[in-house]
């Protein structure tokens, strides 16, 4: 089994140009097949406050009305992917700019909650991932690019969580390659002391992960991307690394570098 | 050699939601391959005027600076391309958005003219379209759906004329495929009386041509759109049809219905 690569870069990245620039030139130099997932940055938010489109939060959750989703298909599916896209390929390495609407790739469905409306957000279905198609492409050594928006198959487009969308093609893929999954974000890696940046907790254990979290020294914002990394260690994912987007791309590489990793 | 229809609809299709809906729908009954390639529509103004972006034209063609380019990316391959597949896919047409970026597809050159700057506008260079990649898609019995947004190779993507690119696409194909090249628009084809929208001139020669420009029977806006036909007929395209997108899509089924047909 050939070995495969989810990247997942979330906002931080993309709304660093310059390092965003620098993760995309480093890409190419990796042998193995990767897909990349990227997440929305501040645009949105932005474009929002200037287009007088007011934003609903329940817990710091974003409420997806219809003027949102369309402003998130236009900067993430358009703006952003295309842009990325664009860059790889000035670095010779031949990309595709993806949605789950596209070839089918990611079909979801709308969350119904009686609880909250989050509006149109999407849940991936069983089997939702269009594994085919995506093989093919790595087959024909073309990356795939892929914002969250996803579909429901009858026609409406859904705002999905980008790690949640990482966690779960990475699980899909499992049948077919062996998968190492990467989140990248702002830190180095899963901290043990907030105010410490080089504090990077170097492994985590499932168990490990219960204490942390009875011991809140991992924190509110962590805890959903963790619960997804390890819902992926359950389901056949080789690895799970958090940490630092070109650290993470070195590491790929075999060379040293400060990052979490993740194991059952 | 199979036939493949490459279909170009118009911004007047885009602004007519219904209109559009219908015609999607009717897509998947046609058997033939099929490349759609669609145009803006008025949602680039409209946001340009919410968010303060002056438009600039010359003699009626659009000035694209970087911010108008950066909205045109997120309304054509965002907004209106990924409503499009999605709406496809819900009528069982498997489906993909593509700009001229993704897998390389479209490669262009920034116009340079001394006399004016066009900005960010994208010309196809010679074999700048990926037409292996294209086939591929097909062969799996994808429909690849064009917005006009290229890429010059070096990381910079481009605003393109949708007319031309239809016409470069089904030149390009002409290796591989029977070629028809579809242009729709508000029209049910090339009028004789601009004040009769009935009256079809049925077929044009490129000698006709000639004579209905100089007779200023063929106006203004419809020069550049029989420029890139008969350019395409020259160039090995089988048949370009000029009418209304519904009864273009019919015709391709033998079902008829009045269309201007340009012949050699």
């Amino acid at each position: 089994m050939q070995t495969l690569h989810v990247i997942k870069i979330g906002g931080n990245v993309i709304n660093n140009e310059l390092y965003l620039h620098q993760f995309l030139t480093n890409i190419p130099s990796i042998s193995h097949h990767i897909i990349l997932i990227h997440g929305g940055g501040k645009l949105v938010d932005e474009l929002a406050v200037k287009l007088n489109i007011p934003q609903q939060k329940i817990d710091g959750r974003r409420i997806t009305d219809l003027e949102t989703l369309n402003l998130a298909t236009m900067v993430y599916a358009g703006l952003i992917n295309k842009n990325i896209v664009a860059v790889l390929q000035a670095n010779h390495k031949l990309a595709i700019g993806l949605t789950g609407a596209d070839a089918n790739c990611i079909e979801a469905t709308k969350r119904s909650n009686a609880k909250f409306d989050y509006g149109f957000v999407g849940d991936i279905i069983e089997n939702g991932i269009n594994t085919t198609f995506i093989s093919s492409l790595l087959q024909q050594q073309i990356m795939p690019v892929f914002c969250a928006i996803t579909q429901d198959g009858k026609g409406q487009l859904l705002n999905t969580n980008a790690d949640t969308l990482a966690a779960e093609i990475a699980i899909a893929m499992c049948k077919t390659y062996k998968v190492q999954l990467h989140f990248c974000f702002e830190k180095k890696g899963v901290l043990s002391n907030a105010n410490d940046e080089n504090a990077v907790i170097e492994s985590i254990s499932a168990n490990d992960y219960v204490t942390l979290k009875s011991q809140k020294v991992i924190s509110n914002g962590m805890i959903p991307k963790l619960d997804n990394a390890f819902a992926a260690i359950k389901k056949g994912v080789e690895k799970v690394q958090i940490g630092d987007a070109n650290n993470i791309l070195q590491m790929i590489e075999n060379k040293p570098h400060a990052a979490t990793t993740l194991i059952a």
